[in-house]
């Protein structure tokens, strides 16, 4: 028996706003940060590690939040909290009063996946096993009772769940196979940041090219003449074989996308993403429609599954790119993965920021092996950066079929940080910031 | 010429908890609370007052968010702002970090709300009028211009909105005259919490009805049998030519909602409110289709303007439900009455909790006066608690018509609280709470 003693949350910032980095039409100056959530055992060697990532000020409010939020979990058995997280999801989300504040969405849903997310790093690490295994290991009643279904039952009930898992339980083996010889398919978003200038965008994107990637991303929005510039360029550099995708972060208005992306329509890009406020179901439906061939992606700021629901019943998208900081952690997510897989709509995950890359691994390989059951026109975010602060980095490899994410294989959700790196760049007192923000 | 010098926020908290008042299927244990905000200027009369409501734990999440945007304020011309109030609405929500945590949703949208309210009473108390004179006064293009219209010109454009306001400028004094001879019309919770006994609800209801309200309100989605009986009681005590409106605080999933509701058709309820997640833009709209003739209200946790526009788009909603602490003050309201009047929606908004109502009876004036122009189908929600910690409470009066709020004279917002009040409420230092929460 393991019981949880004490929980420690960090406010962890990580000065990017000092590069461009991370740079596009709406986040000008992102400092990459994580509200951190440790949860102690009385097992010495046993925690649980988890984060949510946001983008610099405003971290402590989600810090907080998690603090409040965490103190149910102190003195609670693990293997107890192991047998049903069902109900760990339903007992953390039931506060009435902070419920209030979203509901579920925000900084307390924020805060509510950083917890969570650390509960499910404590469980997989008690089984000995990566959280994708222990997932994938579930009955199908088993994975649809983690799931959170509340308000979903217009769009799929419980039995629709288990009936879609079990016509797919018999084949995992063999696409946890598939997954050991090449990896999950990434794509690349570090070549096209928006403060990086042609130079650099061409040479990014030629070494993409070199590294065998068949998708590169660039951010746009800014000014449509640059955009016409900087899409020239990277699809001059990646040919016409190559994905191009664009990605507008929240910045037009309807019509507006509309007008932008036809005009950035004869380089072929393979999606828009983020082309209006995340909120506007409706909206991505109309845009979608306007703009086809070119595609639609959403969901890093779609705030729950409720939404995702509306963007599936809507036809608002092509595809579906959750958030692991976003969605409140593992329960959300297999609602939302079976959705997606009802609908027939791909699943690429949102990454890089500071630890996703290392959740969103779980996730795809969780998605593939027991849910979507398919790589088709799948692809999952991967930025380069960050990833010498975890104890358990993820590895890109690239196997003779293009970069893939290397099956995870420690125990856990991957999300454990190194000490040193909380200690020196916790905010506002760590080293790196004892000159101020 | 007067200067902000100072911003004090408090987190003042009401142990409303301790009686069954607020209760409902959702929250059964609301502590009606203010994140308050204090705008200090260098005139030693001159300061600005606003708050937004939550309902106890997390309210010092606000607080602290509110502090930090509210920080933008200090050293600014109260002059300067009240020129250009679009554009303190714009600077304060143009924090690109902040807006990660939302955006526009959750805790540093409700914070924004408490912050840019304290600064439109600032501006009103300079101004020496109340609130609603001070927009009713402005021009057509000063109103539009004060609207936060992003996201929106899929709906309704600038040059729409300024076509409109003037289309009823002409008209304005009319109506403030009768508002002056009525007041605004207004419907009583206070009978139908979900916490009260049988007895209590059949008094209460019979006290409404000698009071000469012609709405009541109920609070269901508990027990269906209890429903049937609640509602039963109601009817009888009002008879069969007042409203009843039913008020499910999100309890239910979508088809849930449609067979409760018809279930309780034959007591004739004029709308059914927050029937499911006040998310689910496309579930109301099935409702609504499919509980006819029973309408659909919702709107006090619809998180901001973009979700307002597509339930408009959507045909979701018979009645649009605004709350004054949940979107970004006048600023993002006004936008919505905007939206509700092109789309011929009536606007009933939110209250109740602890200084809703002394806001929201400046908002129905403004919606009657110069954007919705019309009563027709208008009630305002009005809970007789709470007032007596305000500078300048509402005041509700029957001048022959039934009752209505009397049409605010000071100058300001009247969300003034009393500093004794402050004093004794504040959590957790203030007396009431020296025993705990």
């Amino acid at each position: 028996m393991a019981r949880i003693v004490d929980v420690v949350v960090e406010d962890v910032r990580f000065p990017t706003s000092r590069t461009a980095d991370g740079s596009d039409a709406m986040n000008h100056d992102a400092d990459y940060s994580a509200a951190y959530v440790v949860l102690r055992t009385d097992e010495e060697k046993l925690a649980g590690y988890g984060l949510t990532f946001t983008i610099g000020r405003g971290n402590d409010l989600v810090a907080q939040a998690a603090r409040q939020q965490a103190a149910w979990l102190v003195g609670r058995d693990v293997d107890e909290l192991a047998a049903d997280m069902g109900a760990v999801h339903r007992a953390l989300s039931a506060d009435s009063q902070l419920r209030w504040l979203g509901p579920e969405k925000g900084v307390v849903h924020l805060s509510l996946a950083a917890v969570l997310n650390a509960a499910w790093d404590l469980v997989a690490r008690r089984a000995g096993v990566p959280l994708w295994q222990l997932l994938v290991e579930l009955t199908p009643e088993q994975l649809a009772d983690v799931a959170d279904l509340r308000y979903l039952s217009d769009a799929i009930t419980r039995d629709e769940a288990v009936a879609l898992l079990r016509e797919r339980a018999g084949t995992k083996p063999e696409r946890i196979a598939h997954l050991r010889e090449r990896g999950y398919p990434v794509y690349t978003t570090s070549a096209g940041w928006l403060g990086y200038d042609d130079d650099k965008l061409r040479r990014l994107c030629q070494e993409a090219v070199d590294a065998g990637y068949s998708h590169v991303k660039l951010k746009v929005g800014a000014d449509l003449a640059d955009d016409v510039r900087r899409c020239g360029i990277a699809r001059e550099v990646i040919g016409p074989d190559r994905h191009l995708m664009i990605d507008a972060n929240q910045v037009w208005d309807v019509p507006q996308a509309i007008e932008w992306v036809r005009a950035l329509a004869r380089f072929d890009p393979l999606w828009i993403e983020e082309p209006t406020s995340p909120d506007d179901v409706l909206g991505h439906a109309e845009i979608r429609r306007r703009v086809a061939p070119v595609r639609v992606a959403t969901g890093e700021h779609c705030h729950n599954r409720v939404m995702f629901k509306q963007l599936l019943q809507a036809q608002a998208l092509d595809y579906l790119q959750l958030d692991t900081g976003r969605l409140a952690s593992i329960n959300e997510i297999v609602a939302v993965l079976l959705l997606a897989a009802k609908f027939g709509v791909p699943v690429c995950p949102h990454a890089g920021g500071v630890g996703l890359c290392e959740m969103v691994q779980h996730v795809s390989v969780l998605d593939y092996v027991a849910i979507g059951a398919s790589l088709d026109g799948r692809v999952t975010e991967y930025v380069d950066h960050l990833h010498e602060h975890f104890a358990d980095p993820v590895a890109v490899a690239d196997t003779g079929w293009g970069p893939g994410y290397v099956l995870p294989t420690q125990p856990g959700y991957s999300t454990q940080m190194h000490a040193a790196s909380v200690e020196r760049f916790r905010f506002p007192a760590g080293a790196e910031w004892a000159g101020g923000a």
